[in-house]
């Protein structure tokens, strides 16, 4: 029989919804030694709505008070899905609280921050996770395998879009539970935290440290309504971000986020280039990642020139990563599957002892380059990452 | 607070799971009266397997006897998702039961055996459904509401391929639990009844019915190791199917299925042409929905021929069928959400009094269809279909 | 030197363009031991429209009588850019002229027509070829080459559509020099001779003889205005043909095509799948092919599963077929280039004494698939190619 | 009766080659005052091969020496097709001798020189026009269009990919006639000057002019054997360059150039990003533009949000710029048509009085860009355009 492993959430917004789902479907297609319980959710809302969405999801509880559910006994497990801001202090308790904790990307408003959070749960010796889900999309981990599998060879271009357009019309407000990503108080920052630290993530995962970049933000509309205090606010989050860099390994690399793309929803993309191969992926197409293959990696020759072409992998194969727990080939899966295979991940790796990635020091890393971007956006020098 | 729907499954495959899975979610997307409980599930198989399968989905209770299933006064529905041989005997007494059914497609061995369960169904009032999924596919959903929206107008051509590879080794077997779809006793036919029955489903949905139909019919691998005996058998069933068609509306139809098309794994598709505009699907890249426009519907008028082109709709977002209950514009579903729309719309038709679609009649009309495919398939001739 | 080869075209439509196009380029790309001279053309119509056409192309003559064209001393080879309906007298008259010569598609109004041509050409000891121009895309020209290379292997599937929607308008008259296509007198038939015919060359081509077909053709607009008489006349073509087929290697077929499908322009696709790999070609991308490797030819071994993909081959490498005459990899061709390719292999087979294919006793083959097509179709039985 | 166009080309090299070509096919597809006439080339090539590409192309002469070529009196136009190094001296006599100009591009080696050679032309009052023949793809110029249309509205972003991978190979020698592209003697930069000035080019032309820059090259290879000498020399261009880049108007630039980009031959690419809509052209599918429509430019109302997607035109209908002259819709055309299309609008230039873009003046500003992209490369800084 598995063994409980007792949950609570905070926060029930976005992320509180994909992750009360991934803890709840997990056991139904992974088998592991635990078993997470719904135990307690938390946020700052209302009491009916609490209880609303603990009914929902099948939460034993709900609490009021985050400090109270930390100090709960029957939990073991604090998953943090509210806004940037607040990641800091609920670490912080989590961990003093010997909680193991998972918490929301970026991992915080700053380096400096993350350098205390990552103290805090290193200190308590407790499991953490900085939720980069999009690790886990298949075709992403596919990416890793083929690298890892001297696919790319010597790699000399990285290159990485991440495009949306929620944000364009200017009548959209700032602020509130909704809109907390438009507010630098809460945010800490705007594309750059919230989706190019997903592309940083993933960048050095697959093609190693970034040392050094040179970017340049924007904000397009400078003033929205604040849902908050109902009054036009100037905005001072990027609406916009881009940024060259150079890998330690020699690569070059290029960088754009925005929600001012037309047409562009979800448009997560990476390209990587190397002597040996290169790999595509994007986020709306998240069943594929294409690859071309130049050189055999079995014997190291040239394919043969006249049949070479970018391949289209439908990553829905049984030996595709994750994808034997799902259904059968050509089956796809969705976005909501990325957050079951973290949580897949992360109890497998306190079960094993080998803790699952990225952990808050690695969450630490990319919240150093998010740093660094937006200091040279500041001076328009290039910048060195720590 | 939701109303108890108790839920029996008999079958614990590959559809078993799927189900399962559908139940256990549908409550946590959708606001219905009714919240489903899984009560029972019952199968063919050793008692542990089934206590396991229990465990994981988190049912109440296992069977062993699907008649004592059936009696159980603790249930209302029976959701069937079993070999097509044993559809009708379980449809049967489930009716007389008086419970209520969903039944996995196709619906039965013969459009005999399907006049027989809807008359069941419709003498015990109960609600009935059969589970076409791809109907739920928000980009299926999508294109019957272009149709209906006049975005097609004079229909000329439906064509459709469902091509599938995985049976092209000749050392796959037939038989057995996992392999009964390559066994004509308990199947009843190959492609035509697992592949087509769907896009026959889906083609009349979009484009009413169909009237006539010459077919062709192959058998590539001509015998296979029988799982259940051990023995090299003949292979009775049609490995591939080709049959061209003729819609009640004048169009044309041209249908193809097969599990020899190598590189394919559920590329499901339909084209629908009009005098209006085209529709494009293809279930390995369900997020789409391809749509020629050239006349626009609200003026009538044709559209700027200079800026005609194939539109590839990703169809995430909150306007788009379903997508408002899941997650954000451009984050993708997958295979299983079909499932959840269905128990979706099905509890939602029984709260509403007004039966999601397709019901047992409908699924009797596609089985007519299928059986004179198969006609055809040996007299070489045009059948029509009563 | 090069050594000059006479050519005089007649016809001076859409076709006449293609041809004299290709005979003036031909020679800039590719090295012959002949070097084409347009001496003359021919057609019915005006002469300052004649003397026009002559001057745009370069032309040295025009003729108003094809009969003197024939008989011209200095002209070596006759190239008919005419109606259907006129092919069989002019290419009777060239052989007894002892002129080579070209012929457009579909080679005649019917197999009993084209037998009388063949004997003809043969009889005369004259080169003649007919112009299936799409075989000499560089995309299926690999095609043929992956084929024979034994990258398909045991081949089960073949499938084609060949899609227009330039005639859906009922006000698009019929007949004249410029819809001849619509004129059942001067075409013959519709889709099927025009386009069909194409496919069918193709098809026998890449995959060997087609056995049987049982087909369906269909007129949708039953009457249109004919441009010679000014009055409503019955339209007697077939504005579309779906046909099922059997071929000789046990492979199923599936064709169809029309001019009634929205958004397809010249979508003339094939697909062929075996038990090795599979190919896709679609004529509205014709720089690329796709294949899907599934046994390595070198080892005849299975690729990684978990690296399978279809591949999408741009066809414009200098290792691909006729691409190392024209420019740069990278860079594409267009529709053409077709046509110079067909100059360039015909004007090569006569000088290497290996005729180019398809000759017109290939030419002959196609017809009789075409005539098969339209009995069946008149029948509703399917009907063996003698 | 067109007026003869006398022409002198120097080079006959790969351009020498697309130029050639394009005289000679104008007048059999464009309607002109005047008609090309190839009265000589010029390289500094042995005679026997000089005379093979007269003999191959159809010139009437050709000269070994480029100064007796400006002054012959029999020409009108020269056409300078040389390495980059040559360009300044050969414009500087051709103006000097009265003769109108077409130069590769780029135009230069620096600003500086691209000065002098505005002066000069200016001066002579002579025609003159810099061959960036990418803004003459069919798909580039329909976004031209699309823009003037109002159907972008307020950009916010322009991004471009300019990739290839030709040179990955350290075997790959440079100088010589073949190679001269990466000797930066003769060149003056890598990619920077021979891809991204087109992509400069195209994209001031679309989205106005570029005010500031900070880029970053690399050399990956840094020896290559030199053709000339037979010695092991220091690479010194350019083998990848990437910038940022701020638009007058507002809009944030991204541009990246290589000849690294394992499995790209000609993957030339822009998107652009505004509040009515966006484009996205990929020069390896030059048939297709892609337009997102967001904002109806006829009622600026927004289109209904269920059928909004990424539009593919196939710009081949004889509303699509230049494509009634060729084919019927649904035909494609290729690379080497962009210089027919040049000569074609050139000639009307001068026929019309309103001098074909981009001429010299034009090629100075894009020559200006690139040396500030060089510039910030090596300070490292923002760089102004002046």
């Amino acid at each position: 029989m598995a063994k409980p492993f007792n949950v609570g959430i905070i926060g029930m917004g976005f992320m509180g919804r994909t992750h009360s789902n991934a803890y709840r479907k997990v056991s139904n297609f992974f088998q592991l030694e635990h078993k997470p319980v719904l135990k307690a959710v938390c946020a700052l809302e209302p009491e009916e709505k609490l209880k609303a969405f603990a009914d929902t999801w099948g939460f034993e509880s709900y609490e009021t008070d985050w400090r109270k559910l930390v100090e709960r006994k029957d939990i073991d497990q604090i998953d943090i899905c509210t806004p940037n801001a607040t990641h800091k202090e609920l670490v912080l308790a989590a961990a003093a609280a010997g909680k193991s904790v998972i918490c929301e990307k970026p991992l915080a408003m700053s380096a400096a921050e993350a350098e205390e959070m990552v103290a805090a749960v290193e200190k308590a010796g407790v499991a953490n996770l900085v939720c980069f889900n999009y690790r886990r999309v298949p075709a992403v981990t596919l990416a890793r395998q083929l690298v890892d599998e001297g696919r790319i060879g010597r790699p000399f271009h990285y290159r990485v879009n991440y495009l949306q357009d929620w944000t364009i019309a200017s009548d959209v407000p700032q602020g509130g539970a909704t809109l907390w990503r438009l507010d630098i108080k809460t945010a800490g920052s705007g594309v750059t935290g919230d989706l190019l630290a997903h592309s940083i993530d993933t960048a050095e995962w697959l093609n190693g440290p970034i040392q050094s970049v040179v970017a340049k933000t924007e904000t397009f509309i400078k003033e929205r309504m604040h849902q908050d205090t109902g009054k036009v606010e100037p905005v001072k989050i990027d609406d916009a971000c881009m940024f060259l860099a150079m890998f330690a390994n020699g690569s070059m690399g290029t960088f754009e986020s925005t929600r001012y793309a037309r047409g562009r929803k979800n448009y997560n993309t990476f390209e990587l280039n190397g002597e040996a191969g290169s790999l595509y992926f994007n986020l709306e197409d998240p069943q594929y990642l294409d690859y071309f293959r130049y050189l055999d990696p079995a014997t190291g020759k040239k394919v043969d020139s006249h049949v070479t072409g970018w391949q289209r992998i439908h990553v829905t194969n049984s030996e595709h990563p994750y994808m034997k727990k799902w259904w059968v080939p050509g089956c796809t899966i969705g976005y909501e599957h990325t957050f079951v295979h973290t949580i897949a991940d992360y109890l497998h790796g306190i079960e094993t002892g080998t803790p699952a990635q990225p952990d808050f020091r690695s969450g630490l890393r990319t919240q150093k380059v998010c740093d660094a971007i937006i200091a040279s956006a500041a001076s328009g020098k290039w910048v060195d990452i720590p």
